[in-house]
């Protein structure tokens, strides 16, 4: 049995409807999943014409909304193509709660477009997050080399060490540890966690946060039986993770620290995924790119993979 | 005409008298390179025959101290082992000075055997910089696919925001950009900028450094005909860089900022390069090891590459 996957199309007018059919004419999506696009029949049949791509058949497409081809501006966004990204997440995370997906993928939105159509929420997880009612959860970044998961995500560089908590560090090592045995089929996961500090502070040397803040966190991991590591001098370790193999997933205090290795390596296959909910969500690590929407440039590796990742999840989390 | 390159032995009880004779011995240096080895013939010779190594002829050394081989302790930093490194640092930077060597390279010392010795400067750079009156200077990581200068080094994450000045930025990008014309023979060096926040900042969302200190100092560069582009997300300049050759160097705003990728793709081969002094001085990127002195397990990788680089700096030093 192959899972079934819903699959937002994003904002109508981004890229989302060109990787989307692209992503249902592939032989690798086919062969991880059932894939169930969720969006719009006519734009995607639309964007299927102009880009001379074999269009979606009925059944692949719960249709959620019938948008104006005429009034949908390609590359811009508006209120109208802020509307139905909305609709189309309602959509695919009914589809998964009440079992008609196993999973959901979600294509990309813009965020001034949904701030047009009156939404406030920051991003994806965050409105995702509040339809169901999930207070813990934490973000993966990640491919087949490497995945990592951050504990404070948006914020200024300044901003960083206050919210670096003991109880912060912890719940994401937590949550990371629980989703990566119950999705990602791992016995006892192997986690890094990165020192806040150059060489995790150097005894004290370059700051006192990795003692006194991160180090109980892994301690009180380390207790409650994870096999958590740390605090970590991260110029290393992705080194360690990703070439010598000694860690399944890092734990990054801040993002510039876990996400320029990461993109050094998923540039173009990374996954988004988000960790502590009670469905299984992937996402595109890519933006709207309104600059080249709908002409056949957007590349669909990070859908695809996507995809696939969501599937495994879902198989394990069926045998878990 | 190969270059001479001076290469200093660094703490006789660490991995550097090991990593030394094996690089005397290697082809690749030999090919590079006409290598003086500055430290002790003795030392140098008892290692050659623990390891059964070839030992070196008295030609390739300049045998600085003459140390009583009962009195030092293999893996163990002393006052008599950090005398001897300094020794060898002032004496390869003397003969690079008056032109007996083209360029210099140092093999790891012990902060804790220097100390003992009576010195307090921090590590080679800092020493060498007093040693030729260099006040601005920068600390360049790298090997064939990424090199990496930093704004700040060995700070805390918390004093970071507060040492990133249109000042250090901007001294930082032109020593950078003179160096890689100079001793990289490169006409007009494509210099990458960090952001110090998320996304550069995204619009002053998460910090407004970007925009109120970073960009200026780029503007001024640019102004002064030097190529550098930024403040640029840092998550994805790395990957601009090495994968999409983008640019031949990346500014980073703080350690870990650069060093995660950097470590990634130059783990062994990493070299450590000062821009700025008045000599040509390359380093190995990585420490005395004492745990593994002289036990024949460490790898010469990164002293043959900071070898090959000093000899290539020096060629095109003696063109520019």
């Amino acid at each position: 049995m192959k899972p079934v996957i819903a699959v937002t199309m994003g904002d109508p007018a981004g890229v989302g409807p060109e990787i989307l059919i692209k992503a249902l004419n592939d032989a690798r999506v086919k062969k991880a999943a059932s894939v169930m696009a969720v969006g719009d029949l006519g734009v995607l049949r639309e964007a299927a014409k102009k880009l001379r791509l074999k269009g979606p058949s009925d059944e692949q497409v719960i249709s959620v909304t019938n948008l104006d081809l005429k009034k949908l501006k390609i590359g811009k966004p508006s209120k109208l193509s802020g509307e139905a990204s909305v609709a189309f997440i309602e959509e695919a995370l009914y589809m998964t709660a009440i079992g008609d997906a196993d999973a959901f993928v979600t294509c990309p939105i813009s965020k001034e477009a949904v701030k047009k159509a009156g939404f406030t929420f920051p991003g994806h997880t965050e409105f995702i997050a509040h339809l169901t009612g999930t207070e813990d959860f934490v973000m993966m970044l990640g491919g087949k080399d490497l995945k990592v998961v951050l504990v404070t995500i948006h914020e200024s560089l300044k901003k960083v060490p206050s919210l670096i908590t003991t109880e912060s560090v912890l719940k994401t090592i937590s949550i990371t540890d629980k989703a990566f045995k119950n999705d990602f089929g791992l016995k006892k996961p192997r986690i890094a966690v990165c020192g806040l500090n150059p060489h995790a502070g150097e005894a004290g040397m370059f700051g006192d946060e990795d003692k006194n803040i991160i180090e109980p966190a892994v301690r009180k991991a380390r207790k409650a039986g994870i096999d958590a590591v740390g605090p970590l001098p991260s110029d290393t370790v992705f080194y360690r993770a990703v070439r010598k193999k000694e860690f399944d997933v890092v734990v990054a205090m801040y993002h510039d620290q876990g996400l320029g290795p990461l993109k050094l390596m998923h540039f173009d296959d990374g996954v988004n995924a988000t960790l502590g909910l009670p469905v299984i969500r992937t996402s595109v690590d890519h933006g709207t790119a309104f600059d080249i929407a709908w002409q056949g440039k957007a590349s669909h590796e990070s859908l695809v993979a996507a995809i696939e990742m969501a599937a495994q999840m879902a198989v394990r989390r069926a045998k878990a």
